[in-house]
């Protein structure tokens, strides 16, 4: 497989979650062993540079690609996860939606370690700066942040303040 | 490391999501880069005896445990989420929740497969059976249910019509 294969693996689907937006859908793409393997495999790969002791991932689609990369990498996984759903002590960092706001948050007990962050596309940025911010608040420091699939013309790029990675670009 | 041992790295916050349950927390076993890895070699080898060729997993955390284990396994993974979060044609399946009722989805287009399903806990069963419909509805069948913990004092194992595995009981 090479990376243009596996981008067919990606579904593309028009109006959704609303009219005039194009969705890039990862569902079909995990769901192939062979393209979920290779994908695993790849972004490993971009993460051999970075000194890395933690791998941190965005609630839910994030939890996929975090949670076989620290089974592939041998390391432990910090979950970042949508507003009321991690128990005891949490930091929390707001971000701006289209329309509204939405909240992430992350335990306040996280040992001091080097992240990756990972998530599964980076579109305007917003709810991966919220994370980066987060990773910061509760003591660790990000050694960078990797995401599947990048949306070139959104541009989030610009408010990724940390080394950034990803495997297929639109 | 040994089962024992693994246990020790569940959190148990008392009175959450509300005052009287006891939630036994994965996350801080999930951040141990040992406890992590050794749950899932101990999960994969509890689906050593089954016909499988691919996993499910329920939305969130159950994300964590399924794609761990695909990537472990070699296997695609297919998300089974909370209501809205899937584009395209899907099946729905409605359940009870203590308070009100929620709502599973799956991809209608899935492949016929022989499938495990993965989450992190079985309480009620309420989750669990809701899902087991969906694999049925999308033309899959069921070779086991796999979590990493069960709650046995909420008998949820009598709602589950398919073999069931779990590495720890509460």
């Amino acid at each position: 497989m090479n990376i243009s294969e596996l981008q067919s693996f990606i579904s593309e689907i028009p109006d959704y979650p609303k009219k005039g937006i194009l969705f890039y859908d990862i569902s079909t793409l995990i769901n192939d062993s062979k393209a979920f393997m290779y994908s695993i495999e790849e972004l490993a790969s971009l993460l051999k540079k970075y000194n890395i002791d933690k791998l941190a991932a965005i609630d839910a689609r994030g939890f996929v690609f975090g949670a076989a990369l620290a089974q592939k990498l041998g390391l432990g996984l910090v979950m970042i996860r949508k507003k009321n759903k991690l128990p005891g002590k949490t930091f929390s960092q707001s971000y701006d939606l289209e329309y509204g706001q939405d909240t992430l948050e992350i335990k306040s007990n996280l040992s001091r370690a080097k992240f990756a962050l990972i998530d599964d596309v980076l579109a305007t940025g917003g709810t991966a700066s919220a994370a980066i911010e987060l990773i910061k608040k509760a003591g660790g420091t990000i050694s960078c942040f990797c995401t599947l699939i990048e949306l070139k013309f959104l541009s989030g790029r610009k408010k990724i303040n940390v080394p950034y990675e990803t495997l297929i670009k639109y």
